[in-house]
């Protein structure tokens, strides 16, 4: 174990039982990994969702991933910690409450969710099936934590996309309003720009709910877009990696343009390419998810953390990307490509992102060198690369 | 057909297809009377959801109610008018669709939801179907007018609930923040008291985004709680009466109070018994209903009306009862019991509700006339009231 671990074991001591839903997702096993090595006692849970999504739209990871029961095994070869497999489903409450009985976690970590905006707009069936997934499984979470475990704390994944791109300050969560002479400190307003960001919109409200009638403990994490591949022990072996996505459907922007860089499609700004957002690295992520954990909530207290470590515009990522990959030789082109969204393309951002940092987030920025080793390792897996899904298809308004 | 009728279609001279859908419920039938009276076309769909649950719980509608196919038969034979009934559950995308295609409405009032607090709040399989029913329900809707009817108007049936009780002044839907030397007029933010609430929270989410993004023209009518049996149409003849219910789970406050007084029954105070909220009688539910149907909103608008006329504590309510009642030879009592709910029993409550009084709303105050007539028409039924189901039951907490 690393020196960093020994460190933060120190200022938390206690190794606590966490129980990881999604734990076989592009966040959710290199967290598993993450919280093992720092000496927690994890278990996972996953229905297998995003692997079965990728199979129905024809579209694979650029890395080569091992089934979940391999990775717990090469996982365990390797560092000797033990992670252990749940297979079943959230929408499924008996599967839930088994889980909770068996595992009594302490900190319940839920990626357990659809996690793709441009998925939930194919259509009707994919919206409501993202509608379903998301908001009934956290709510079988919520009634297996307060009739199970109502001591255990939930860190729940949701969006920087909830808040939308209002016209003021984005704050964490909740915002004080002073009107005709009164105040109040309230919840944000939400502009969810998708069926998914309004599932996540949904499980918060609904999560806040359990907080005050039922006293339960969370955290809110309200991501921005993730990037990255490597953390310390995805690099273990390539059996532990993650999977990573680069499709128009599952793929985040700068990961996908890395991979549009790597195979010669031009990088496809959506639009004029002035949409604003927070990102932050996939080791950031497991740095965050891991303060949430160790620094837990308050019984009743509904916690929401902006999550992420930079803004960037899409433009300036494409910019970005452009300008590192001509340094290594590639000839990156920019192209515009008319938004599938539908969405400002020119707006304020700029969002609070405090409270993190306040608990000890030490944040890796996106340097040139991350844009490098990022470029490298999409080029390694190049030929495994599917053209066909790379072109934005999924569109906000068929009809358009 | 009534003078006050052909003032409003002078008004508006343009009969429209209506779809209503929950129209057997408490609400949804006597609106589907008025409309039809009013000289519009109208369809009704409706799963019978209301009438099942009362079975499930062992209560009953106050009033003998018949089949809908009945009240249709007998409806047509009284007026001439005809409703047309479907029967099916918005749950099911391809009877949504069906629907739509057969009547291709210009308007869509969507009553059509699980419209108990306590009933959602009964277990975990309760709440989950709840969500499942309203939000899902709702979401096909939403698709069906994208595809099927885009020019439609909705008119949905949320709740004042949805605010919950801020310290501040509630507007209708919207407020302007002034936040660090920029400003916004956001979504109000929402404080939810049951899953019940939450579900018309997420179905908000749900329509201000398709009206952002697809350009529907949507009413969300937040409703304040409705009393009363009597309307214009449903006096016509004892088998087109509506249900009134009066149990814990599905009456209101005031019905029950009223049910209360004629059995004898203490009225059931929860706790302090400051809970404020705002009402108004069923036949301002008609009128403003009607006024969103005939004022639609345009494409791509969301507007949100609070919909009450008056705002009372459960307290006031109970002394009106007390008093009405005595001036009619009844001896009511009032008993405080331990509040079943989880929310604050004194606080502050002041909210908005001009914009249906902007569009014509000619306000029905709970005079003692009304109240007189609500006990009259309770003592009439009499020998039909189950005294088992009275009592509150139903604990936002069962753990408490």
């Amino acid at each position: 174990m690393r020196a960093i671990d020994r460190a933060v074991r120190w200022r938390y001591p206690a190794a606590v039982k966490v129980l990881i839903l999604g734990g076989d997702g592009y966040l959710g096993w290199p967290t598993a990994m993450h919280l093992a090595q720092a000496g927690h006692d994890v278990a996972v849970a996953d229905n297998l969702l995003r692997r079965n999504m990728a199979t129905e739209l024809g579209t694979n990871s650029l890395t080569p991933i091992q089934p979940l029961q391999d990775r717990v095994t090469v996982f365990k070869e390797l560092t000797g910690n033990e992670v252990r497999p749940f297979f079943g489903d959230l929408i499924d409450a008996q599967f839930v409450d088994e889980v909770f009985s068996e595992v009594r976690p302490d900190s319940v970590i839920h990626y357990g969710e659809q996690p793709s905006a441009p998925y939930s707009m194919i259509d009707r069936r994919h919206a409501v099936a993202t509608q379903r997934n998301n908001v009934e499984g956290n709510l079988n979470v919520l009634y297996a934590m307060r009739d199970l475990t109502p001591q255990a704390h939930l860190v729940k994944l949701g969006t920087m996309g909830e808040y939308g791109t209002p016209n003021i300050d984005i704050e964490e969560g909740f915002i004080e309003i002073e009107h005709k002479g009164r105040k109040d400190t309230l919840p944000f307003p939400k502009l969810p720009g998708s069926m998914y960001h309004l599932s996540k919109v949904h499980d918060s409200h609904n999560i806040h709910f359990a907080c005050r009638i039922w006293g339960l403990a969370a955290t809110d994490l309200n991501q921005g877009v993730v990037y990255g591949i490597r953390t310390e022990e995805s690099a273990l072996d390539e059996r532990v990696c993650t999977r990573f996505d680069y499709d128009e459907v599952f793929g985040t922007v700068l990961n996908r343009f890395c991979v549009q860089a790597v195979v010669g499609h031009p990088l496809t700004v959506y639009g004029k390419g002035g949409q604003t957002r927070g990102f932050l690295n996939i080791i950031d992520t497991l740095q965050c998810v891991r303060l949430a954990v160790e620094n837990p909530a308050a019984g009743g207290e509904f916690r929401v953390f902006n999550q992420f470590t930079e803004q960037f515009s899409v433009n300036e990522l494409a910019e970005i990307v452009r300008r590192v990959g001509g340094g290594m030789g590639i000839n990156v082109s920019v192209e515009s490509v008319p938004g599938p969204r539908i969405e400002a393309e020119e707006h304020y951002y700029n969002a609070a992102h405090t409270k993190l940092v306040e608990l000890g987030l030490h944040a890796h920025p996106l340097t040139d060198d991350v844009v490098i080793h990022m470029i490298e390792t999409v080029a390694r897996y190049k030929d495994r690369i599917l053209v066909g899904p790379i072109a934005p298809k999924t569109r906000w308004d068929p009809r358009s």
